[in-house]
Order: C-alpha cells, then sequence, then structure tokens
C-alpha cells in the first residue's frame, strides 16, 4: 500500500487513507463552502488547489462551489485524472509540490475538527429501494405474515420508489421526532401525534455523476459507470406512521422528515478493489438486469446507538454491504429502465442493508422485531424504537491490506417532536 | 368584468382574458427563455416590462430568468402587487404607459403563435396524490375489487406519494411509449417490453411558491397561502408496469417516464372568485386537516383524444376539478405535517380527477374500465388504451360572467418505444 507524506493517513485504522480521498463541501465558519478531499486527519481545499494551478478538473473551475455537482458531471474519465493527481501530490514519493512547501500546505490543508461539513452535493432526486433480501424478508413478515412476506415481484425487480430529497441532511443535523396520523393497535380510526416507534435505516447511497437522456434506457454496466460514488445513508423512518399510511401507494410521511447521508463520498474508484458480486440469483433475472461483472462491495457496516447522558455508544448492528440482493448499478438500470432521466447529483438508497445473523439487521423495527424483543443497551437501558435524545450513528469501511477506505460517520440526534400549532389559529387568506 | 386595450382578451372564450394573467416562459427561437404573462393571444415579456421599470416584483430583478421560481419566491404579498400592476397596465381604462404607446409594445408584446413556451418553472420536488373519491373507486375496484376498493386510510388522509421531477415536461413535449417488466395476464413471470396499457390521468397540479422550514408543520391556511398557482397536469401512466410492480412500495416506472403540465400557471389569486368548498365528509377530519373556507376551485376540465391522421379531436371526459375529496391546501399541510420541508418549484398533483358519471372520468383505464368497455372516438376507431401517434389534450377554466380564467391546452403526443439496446454490448467499465 502506498504511503502519503500526511502520516496519519497511514494508521491502520484510519478510514481517509491515500487508497481513499472522499470528496465533501466543507469551510470554516463564516467562510464560503466549498469542496474538498479529505485525508487522513484533514481536509484538502480543493478550490484553492485548483485555483493554484496545482489540479486541474474541467475547462472551467469546478471546485470554488457549495456543491460537488459540477465536478460530478463531469464524467469518469475527469474523475480519474483528478484521483490520479491527488495521489501523485499526496503520495510519499509523489509531487513534491504541497509536501515541500510549508506555505502551500498552511493555506491548503485545515485539520477536520477545525471545519464545518455541509451537504456534499445538491441531491436532484432521493430514490429509495428495498432490495435486501433478509430486510424484505424479515418485513414482509411483520408487516404482511410470514405467507406474505416477499411480493411476488421481489426476485425480479429491485423495488424502489421516490422519497423526498429536501430533507436530505448531511451528518450532525439533529432530527426533530415526526408528527402524523397513527392508528393505535386495535382501533380503527387514527389520531395525530407524535412517532411513538421512531427508526432508523442503515443504508449505502449511491450518488449518480453523470445524467441520462429522457427517454433512453441503460445497461447496467452504462449505469455503473454514471455513478461517483457513496455516502452512508440513514433513512429516519416513523413505523407507526407508515404502518398506517403505507397502503396501497407507498410510504410518504413516514419517510419525508429527513434522511442522513455522510459528508464524505467515498468514490466508485476507490472502492473497486472491494468488487464482490450479488448473490446467487433465486430467479433468473430479465437481460436488462445482468452484470456483467462484479458490482457489489464488500464494505463492513455497524450502526451505534448512544443514549442521553451514556458517554460511549453501545454498537446494536454489524453487517456488509455485500448482503444486498441487487447492486446499485441495478438499481439505476432499472430506474432508467421506463426512459426516467437520470440527473446529476440523483441519490439512489440501497434499501436496508440487514445480514442473516440477528445482530447484523440494519433497523430497529428488526433487532427488536417491532418491539416484542427489546435490546439491552451497554447501560442497561432497553431500546425498542429510539427515543428523544438518543444519538444515532453509522459507520462503515472496506478493509484493505493494511488500510481502509471508509466513510467516517453519519450521526443523529433525535430532538422531541414539536407542539402542535393551533390548527385554527393561523388567518385563512382566502384573497 | 373590466376590460382589456388587447381585445383578444376579452372575447367571451378567451383563456387569457383580464382577470387571469397566467405566467409562463417564453422565447421566440434562439432568444434566452425569460418570464410572461399571457393576454388574449399575446404574451407580454415581463423582463423587458421589469427593465424597463414598468413593473418591480422584487428587490432584484426576478423576471430575466428561465423559470418563475424566484418571482414565485418572493411571497403573496409581491405577488398582489404584481397583479395589481399589470392588471392597471393591460386594463382598457388603466395606466396608458404601455397601451399609448406603439413602439413600447411592439418591443414588449409577441403573438403566442410565434414564440415557444418552456417549461414554467423548475420542479423541485413532485407529489402526486389520490385524492379523488370517484377514481378511488373505480381504480380499487379494478385493482382490489369493490369490497377492497377504498383503502381503510383513504377517507383520512390525502395519500400521496413522492413522483419523479426530472420527467416533468411542457406540454407539446412528445411522450416516448416506456418500456418495462409486465407480467402478462395468467402468468407467473415477467417479461420486458414496451407498455401494451399507456394511459392518461387528467390532474390540477398546485405549484408551491414559499417555501416552509424543516420540522414545522403548516395548517391549511399557511399552505393555502404558500400556493401560487395552478398547472394542468397529464400523469401519463402505464398500466401494465403498475400493476406489478406497485405493491407494495407504490408506483415506480409505471409514472416515471413523463409528467406533462401546461406552460401556463393560472395563479390562486385569479381562481379566488371560483371557491367552492370540498364534499361533505364522510368521516370526521382530523384537526391539522380542517379547512378555514372553501378551498376547492370550479373549474371546467376536458380531455380530447385526437388518433393519427384525424382532423378533430375527440373529448372523450368532461369533469370539474370541484370533484376532488382533498384540496390542494389539505395535500401541503399533510406533506408537510411530518416536518417534511416544501420548497419553492414543489408540484403537487391533485390525482385523477373523475367525476361521478361515466363520461366524467378522468382517465382511459376508467372510461375503457380496464379494456373492457373500449371507447368509440369520432372517426369511428375504437380505443381501451392509447396507441402510438395519438394526441392527448387536456384542457380546463373557470368560467366567470363572460369571461374565462383557463388553463390553455396541456398536450402529448405518443411515440413508439424504443428499441431495446443490446444488452450486454456496452462495455464493463469496471473501473
Amino acid at each position: 500500500m502506498m504511503k502519503s507524506w500526511i502520516e496519519t493517513a497511514n494508521l491502520i485504522e484510519c478510514h481517509f487513507s491515500l487508497a481513499n480521498l472522499p470528496y465533501g463541501v466543507f469551510g470554516r465558519d463564516g467562510e464560503a463552502p466549498r469542496c474538498g478531499v479529505a485525508i487522513g486527519d484533514v481536509v484538502a481545499d480543493l478550490a484553492a488547489l485548483e485555483r493554484l494551478g496545482l489540479i486541474e478538473a474541467g475547462d472551467a473551475p469546478v471546485f470554488d462551489k457549495p456543491a460537488l455537482n459540477d465536478f460530478m458531471a463531469l464524467g469518469k474519465p475527469r474523475w480519474a485524472a483528478v484521483r490520479a493527481r491527488l495521489r501523485a501530490l499526496f503520495a510519499r514519493d509523489g509531487d513534491p509540490a504541497l509536501r515541500d512547501d510549508p506555505a502551500l500546505r498552511a493555506r491548503v490543508l485545515a485539520p477536520l475538527e477545525a471545519v464545518r461539513l455541509h451537504l456534499p452535493f445538491k441531491v436532484a432526486g432521493f430514490t429509495d429501494f428495498y432490495a435486501n433480501r433478509h430486510h424484505a424478508q424479515n418485513v414482509g413478515t411483520m408487516f404482511r405474515g410470514p405467507e406474505n412476506a416477499l411480493p411476488p415481484n421481489w426476485l425480479s425487480i429491485p423495488i424502489g420508489y421516490n422519497g423526498r430529497a429536501s430533507t436530505v441532511v448531511v451528518s450532525g443535523t439533529n432530527i426533530t421526532r415526526p408528527l402524523g396520523q397513527i392508528r393505535p393497535a386495535g382501533q380503527g380510526l387514527p389520531g395525530f401525534g407524535p412517532c411513538r416507534r421512531l427508526d432508523l435505516e442503515l443504508e449505502l447511497g449511491a450518488v449518480v455523476g453523470t445524467p441520462s437522456v429522457m427517454g433512453r434506457p441503460l445497461t447496467v454496466a452504462e449505469a455503473d459507470a454514471m455513478i461517483f460514488g457513496y455516502v452512508l445513508l440513514n433513512d429516519w423512518s416513523a413505523r407507526d406512521i407508515q404502518a398506517w399510511e403505507y397502503q396501497p401507494l407507498g410510504p410518504f410521511q413516514a419517510k419525508a422528515f429527513a434522511t442522513s447521508i455522510s459528508p464524505w463520498v467515498v468514490t466508485a474508484a476507490a472502492l473497486a478493489p472491494f468488487r464482490v458480486a450479488t448473490p446467487p440469483r433465486e430467479r433468473p433475472l430479465l437481460p436488462y438486469l445482468t452484470e456483467p461483472g462484479p458490482m457489489l462491495y464488500d464494505i463492513d457496516l455497524e450502526i451505534r446507538l448512544r443514549p442521553p447522558r451514556a458517554r460511549r455508544p453501545t454498537t446494536i448492528s454489524r453487517t456488509n454491504y455485500r448482503e444486498m440482493y441487487f447492486s446499485a448499478a441495478q438499481q439505476l438500470a432499472h430506474h432508467a429502465s421506463s426512459g426516467c432521466k437520470m440527473e446529476t447529483g440523483d441519490l439512489l438508497g440501497s434499501g436496508t442493508i440487514s445480514g442473516p445473523a440477528k445482530d447484523s439487521r440494519g433497523s430497529l423495527l428488526e433487532l427488536a422485531w417491532g418491539g416484542a424483543e427489546p435490546l439491552t443497551l451497554d447501560t442497561g437501558e432497553m431500546r425498542t424504537f429510539l427515543e428523544d435524545g438518543d444519538t444515532l450513528t453509522l459507520t462503515g469501511w472496506a478493509q484493505g491490506e493494511g488500510y481502509r477506505v471508509g466513510f467516517g460517520d453519519c450521526t443523529g440526534r433525535i430532538l422531541p417532536a414539536p407542539a402542535e400549532p393551533d390548527w385554527t389559529a393561523a388567518e385563512a387568506h382566502l384573497g
């Protein structure tokens, strides 16, 4: 493994090794957010490097922006060129331009702990999938009974639904417990109030770089080449709102209140050495979904829950992205199969990533089996669903020989539900 | 009714009367698209009027843009001020600045038939609802049988689902028949191929002007005041793809390929005289959905189908927006109830607007009862679903005393499905 002159990047548990080089958007307080790359414990200012002529991505500058979208739209050859250049700049025996110039280093590098990380890209559309066999089996059993657990189309379609892009937020953003229509068990009619079954979903999000043309389907290979990278994604879910609303047209307010993503986009290029095949098919795929090669990734994933006042979190689940039944490339190809135009900044949630074991499930719904089997945290406290003040952290990394390609953390803390407004107080404005 | 010095605006069937003043985006070929307002048979260039100081909307210019979003974000008082100013400029006995200056008129006014109309606003998010009682009953009967037609939550929730914003196109854009997974009747497994049950859905789209705050619900009155205006909306639907994919998480590729909207946004202000109450409740509403006043509109709507080579279309349905069970304001309040942030440019489809009579249904699925009762067109041809070359036109207007507040047309012509790519030909790009 090639070493960096930024020594923290060479630590064996460091997520941001020289092999990684994930992209994000950062700024100190009061500074304009701009694009950066994480390495070791620092972030390198890509806007500054570009201005100084030390990197060149496109014909016009793309990094002095509050979002990665302009860079992502450039496409795979340009991504590869910038990646190669960054590796040269940060390798121990690479280009000395930055390494040997202390004044330049001071201008370009900032400690990660000193900067604020922003949403890394403008989310064009957010689509969430339901493409993990264990999760579908678990949830289907709870929602529809074991005999109807897996819908008849599940093995044929990477099932997806459109989510809400406006509430995709960056890690660290507090999550307000939603209000909603909830039908108490055994009652016929719903009430309106705070969610009581607030859950997380551990997912990976694929980020679309280059757009497609409306009316034209994509092959899986084309789809794969359009994916710029991946983020950790927590698809917060209000299970009681969901249970009452989701039939017949799918989840809506149960998912619309918030989705958290990691501040760092780990590129498909950095993950390439960790490609693995999807599991054997239980039903042959239609040709348009056939993969030309291995398209999942071997990425270890963990969920940590820290209750209020606890000093340390409890790791409540350990799983791996390779447990998916459909890859992001297959999901993207399916998404475009009708001619749906895909755009730079589209975010595709993998769906909850559960493993086969009980402690490898990707949601509290599954971990505590709908409330029937509470989890015990390291503090001795019990959990069936999330409580106010709980902090959830997702983390994940691909494990190389003596190095990691990691995502850092994706965290969120639960705030109490808002007070209900006086629904009749506001003026009618019937202009 | 106040008359305009643009005489075509005073014709009793003219959609673009002085009472209307709908906003859109236009340009001659080769010109930069910019905002305009339709009156009679002309479009007035709002960017030019703003530049000349004849109208003033915001502190900075908002009309020399390819989308209405900046203007829509200004909020109700500014919308009202611009509307009042435009009425004065175009009223027969109003401000003579434009009326009496032929050179200025030549600079500012263009015949509608000479300009190209663009998508009027950048669609932030597209949400489609399912909030018409007749439609839900009809479709539910066909999909789930009469005993399960209306889901248990239907009378409590304005049921909605997130749609795809990237494929919302302006009237006049051709619609390519989608490919997709389809399970032939009586077979267990699906194939992949062109949709055979291509349908339209007659809807009205509500356009959100001012945004809301993440985590904060909206009252119905607040929601109503945020709605800038309405467009005609055709939610093209692939019924065979839908039937196989929509359980358990809702429609996806069956709707993702295209949604057409009219080029003109008719403002809530122009429609205010036509407000009507929602129908009597069959089940009491939760307080957060209670309307402070009448929030539907009396808008006549028609669907016209012109087969290839026919000279004239057949009107296949006549209905009215007042047939909705939930208003757009209720839908928007529900949409924000979980704390979901609403944005300038969000588009909320009403859901298919069917009336109680057979010839007032809003989709071919209902009009031809799932294919069982083909329609006969004026040419003698039969239709169950749409055929290649068919041109669909939606139109609608509120009928005043001797004048109309109309939407113009929303049209789309069906093109054949694309040839399937060679799914294995593309290079794998496994970088």
